[in-house]
């Protein structure tokens, strides 16, 4: 695991690969084959422009009268919910939403730390997976390697405390190693092991990409499973399969 | 990263350190002050001797009801209700449970991959803090070094696809990081910044740990955050505060 310390914001319209690529080159690092890059959601974000202006959102009464009775800041909850496709759970000050995107998460991923100081709320990129194709095929064309990428987000999950990192878009690999079939060392067939590897990634990269310090990426090298194509939709059970909603 | 491979099975009374720490010498492993080792909890409980001769295990006619419904080894089922304090869904052939330690998992943590073919199941260790706080104890008495020790589990998760490791046991470590009140860059108070390093950590080691292969166990190098100590349970959040049952 190899942290990417970036010089300065990531500004809408950067070059998000231009930026790494500088930033590796400051470091000393040597992209290989194998390697993977993992990013934290917010670069992307900043760099696509995803910025809202808090104070032009104007809460609907519902938003206004959830947010006052939980203290918290109405203009974030509006966003959430236009972000949202579906609210989950909206209980105890805590809203649950599934994002136009499929996401289960708080407030839809509408974040305002790490933007500005409070003006302004981010939202999670347009379409990760895209945003993930596009940063793998600059990469390839300035370096001549087929770098998978991840972009990730920190999540709460049912039942556990603390936040962990999900994979939120992915291109130049499969975010699940599907062993379903094959036998373990006694010769039993393994039943259950799909390895959502994609998420182990990301969870991997955030005790590396920290909050307080600059480093919103880091390269994984050394784990050569999972190649091939996929999508981050891929890890996202469909509802009706799923017990929780 | 550094897988550990453990030569031949691990059976009721070996002492894992013992075999953990000839494994490391027969690697040639030097280990390190601020090493942590991710061990997987199925050598934990085959050391504990929680196997049970599924032959032996009478299933209730519910479990039996069930289990034939969606072709599933009664006994197991049988296993997974002795096992829990709760059930937290049975659908579709999916039965959630609260195990005994309050861990919220599929069949109470009751395995059958990965065991001897199908002859036994495999419980969850019985107190897996414990286990590991004895494992931290052995190994700093052999090496002088304080390693702190995480027990792991692959769990699924509601809303996602694909197992993902988790921590259901730890000793010498903090199992979050609390970044609660820090400022991030910009001067924003951070509010909901708990991270489950543990969980990151075990995640990170699934990948190492391979279920195909004798790697039960790796050694994370290099992370030094969260120092300290803690238990595996301040990773389960209280039913009163969790919105999912």
């Amino acid at each position: 695991m190899i942290p990417i310390v970036l010089r300065g914001e990531v500004r809408p319209g950067d070059s998000l690969a231009d930026k790494l690529l500088q930033a590796v080159r400051d470091q000393h690092i040597v992209l290989e084959s194998g390697d993977i890059l993992v990013i934290k959601h917010k670069i992307v974000s900043k760099a696509e422009n995803r910025f809202i202006e808090l104070a032009r959102v104007k809460p609907s009464s519902s938003s206004k009268r959830w947010a006052k009775r939980y203290r918290l800041d109405a203009r974030v909850i509006e966003l959430a919910m236009r972000e949202s496709r579906a609210v989950i759970r909206r209980k105890n000050g805590v809203l649950i939403t599934e994002t136009q995107h499929g996401f289960i998460c708080a407030n839809s991923g509408v974040d305002v730390s790490n933007v500005d100081g409070g003006k302004h709320a981010l939202l999670l990129p347009m379409n990760p997976d895209r945003s993930a194709r596009q940063l793998h095929r600059e990469l390839k064309e300035r370096t001549a390697l087929s770098i998978p990428i991840l972009i990730t987000d920190s999540f709460g999950r049912p039942w556990r405390e603390g936040l962990v990192d999900f994979c939120i878009g992915i291109a130049g690999m499969k975010p699940l190693r599907d062993d379903r079939g094959q036998r373990d060392a006694h010769g039993y067939i393994l039943h259950a092991s799909v390895e959502a590897v994609a998420d182990e990634l990301a969870s991997a990269a955030g005790l590396v990409c920290g909050k307080l310090n600059r480093t919103p990426a880091c390269i994984v090298r050394g784990y050569r499973d999972s190649r091939g194509q996929g999508r981050a939709r891929e890890l996202l059970r469909p509802a009706a399969s799923d017990l929780f909603r």
